[in-house]
């Protein structure tokens, strides 16, 4: 019987998995029976927009944190398919920083092109996968959601690409049960407009507080305090957006922060960051990391260490994505295929270690940026993904760093080079800031369209 | 070794449960060893409020569905512990109507008076129940979200007291991925003076949509407009509310009704109902239910048919909640004691069709509080439950309901007798509508407070 393999969530983990089982398969090698799982209705994991927020049509908790209005924060060049170019897919050169349905489009164009979706089964969510040692298999019972029912079945791989932007973190702060306005985590975010004309506060100084506090500023928010836990972003933000100290206390809709300053915001958006969470994991397969680089457990950042036939992508802190997950899958698959042979005990310590140190004498954005380069490198060198030059991917980020500190409302009008076919990206029509329409169709006119 | 009881969630039924074997055991009877699992932190299920939604601190999909500002929509009279009466917990008769916090102090009085939390895991969802027939026994699988960490328990009975208001329905309507406004389900509502100067859409015509559309004109919405599928309720709404028929779709912020009618909107509240949703049961253990007075598959409103050893409480659609559960609680311990003995399968199914039929069959709300009275009553004759005069509970409710049809912003401030002391309420010292502090202290006190 040949072995089989069972891949949790169909987003671009999970979709990078099963193209490289693909590419195999189309190249003559015999592969094991792929199953993915997916709980969303159609594929696409984040990038899949949904208004839904909460619990969902079937009970189940919303897996998507995307929101309108959404344009990629980094060149989309440093994520671009080796193997599947935006040149290939949209046929002409496109901007560096495009929005979300363009991302969406790439990303599900392949898997089209491959056929994809014959490998997975649709409104399916993984209920719970254990290991049986005596049978070295694990059994995974999920629910069908259209049928009402569940089932179990048997796989000899585990691949878990469920991503980790689904589940919020949540802080208590002292006044926010009494606080009598919109209260929500960015994962809940969903329109700017609802903000217009709002004084917002946003706690977080990472990406989506960012980005939120953007947002909100170019729909009409009136104003944007941002509170910090550490340190401020400290870029050369706008009239209107503005760095605070920690929130120490609500007071009904007076905000207190730690430098003793106040504020009257009508809503408060909380992003402080995602869990990793995986309750469909018995507890000796279930990854417990923060979010970090390198998290522990993982071998090449991939195999459950005391058990590599569970395998997991993406769980790593990003600047790299979806061309990372290419080269992950693309490994994970060459041990399934027995192309490459893990070490033994000993020499996955010394590795996992090696990196781990490294990790933690990180200094900055741009030594980060090295090492994940670096990683994927690693992995890039031992399997036969398409080329790419990745150390031109880790100077266009150090480059975009530059960027944002330049202007963090004029990064994304710039364009770089791709460092898979060289294509150099066409400035947009609208700078970013006067682009209110994020459609595709927008995106890919080379006019701006006419107001309607 | 004595039997074992595993009893699902630590709100108003969970608590009836554990409150039932208790006087049992006061009274030298011998009971099983019950063990209640409670996913939140403390109990009290829908009446411990949070202000949290979507998914919690531990990434649990949040249990509570209340919000401020919920007084009781129907007369205290008719939930009144028999046995613990609101004149004993309050030391003072108090007023019909009271809001969430005097309610939520009442059932929790009682648990504390009996130490209740003995019998309780607290932060301890339930993950999964399966019935294994070998043993005749249930294995029940959970996490303790302290320990982070799962285990897994055996026990002979499971009484299911997760209750029915958490889990939203969600509709569809064309253009809702595209408001550009503040959208949620009831289940999601917190604050209604997140609402004030806005015009709010409702769309709904239950209790939610009633209570949710008085919380908001109260709190000083700019208008609200109820959306009903079937018929409207009917009110005598004040100006600034209105009643209109299905929303069939929404351009931008304008809301478009099948009457051809259409309101611009801030807001919209999905106040559809709920979904009866036990994710945390086997298939075959899993009641499948809409919302209604006598769900299928359950002998006595209560007893799982093909498997008794399995109950649910609360599973009802509910005129009668707290006393009804008392009642549904003292038939399920004397089941589980021998002093009641189930019939056979026949005389079940029997019983069964008959109350189905008669379901089928009601008219108004009249006759369903009749029928909801008698099947109380079918119960409580054959347990030791402490006296209340159950004609006269639904002699209260058929009261309150033309209160209602007269003054639907007036219907809080009559007072009633109670059917377990007599005592008159007095009436409360400041009118519903104009009673703007929903805490305890303020209720209870003799005259308003003063205004700080």
């Amino acid at each position: 019987m040949p072995s089989r393999i069972a891949v949790i969530g169909a987003g671009p983990c999970g979709l990078s998995q099963l193209h490289a089982f693909e590419q195999a398969r189309l190249q003559g090698a015999e592969i094991p029976e792929l199953v993915c799982f997916e709980k969303q209705a159609d594929w696409g994991g984040l990038w899949n927009y949904t208004w839904r927020t909460g619990l969902d049509e079937h009970g189940e908790p919303v897996h998507g944190s995307m929101y309108r209005y959404l344009w990629s924060n980094g060149p989309k060049e440093c994520l671009e398919f080796a193997d599947y170019t935006f040149d290939e897919h949209f046929g002409q050169p496109i901007p560096s920083f495009p929005p979300r349905e363009v991302l969406y489009d790439y990303i599900v164009g392949r898997a089209q092109k491959g056929n994809l979706e014959r490998y997975i089964r649709f409104s399916t969510p993984v209920r719970y996968i254990e290991y049986v040692e005596a049978s070295d298999t694990f059994k995974v019972r999920v629910k069908d959601l259209q049928g009402d029912r569940e089932y179990t079945e048997v796989f000899d791989y585990v691949i878990v690409c469920t991503g980790h932007f689904s589940v919020p973190k949540l802080p208590v702060f002292d006044g926010i049960d009494q606080f009598p306005g919109r209260l929500l985590h960015s994962h809940d975010f969903r329109d700017a407009r609802e903000f217009a004309g709002k004084d917002l506060l946003v706690v977080g100084s990472s990406y989506s507080a960012e980005d939120i506090a953007l947002q909100t500023y170019k729909y009409g928010a009136k104003s944007v305090t941002i509170s910090y836990r550490t340190a401020p972003m400290g870029f050369d933000w706008p009239e209107g957006i503005k760095e605070v100290p920690l929130l120490t206390h609500l007071n009904g809709k007076t905000a207190h922060f730690k430098d003793g300053s106040q504020q009257a915001v009508d809503a408060i958006v909380l992003c402080v960051g995602y869990q990793h969470h995986f309750p469909f994991l018995a507890d000796s397969l279930r990854l417990k990391t923060h979010n970090r680089l390198y998290p522990g457990a993982l071998y090449k950042g991939i195999f459950w260490e005391t058990n590599p036939k569970l395998m997991y992508l993406g769980m790593q802190d990003q600047f790299y994505t979806f061309s990372m997950f290419d080269v992950q899958a693309w490994y994970a698959r060459d041990v399934v295929l027995g192309r490459i042979e893990l070490p033994d005990a000993g020499a996955i310590a010394h590795d996992m270690a090696l990196w781990q140190q490294r990790e933690t004498a990180l200094q900055d954005a741009f030594e980060q940026i090295d090492f994940q380069k670096d990683y994927i490198v690693d992995l890039a060198n031992q399997v036969d993904y398409a080329p790419c030059d990745w150390e031109m991917t880790a100077d266009l980020f150090k480059a975009w760093e530059h960027d944002k500190e330049h202007s963090i409302l004029g990064y994304r009008d710039k364009s770089f080079a791709s460092p898979c076919t060289g294509t150099k990206a066409p400035i947009h029509h609208t700078p970013w800031l006067e682009a209110m329409d994020d459609s595709m169709v927008c995106f890919l006119d080379k006019q701006p369209l006419k107001a309607s």
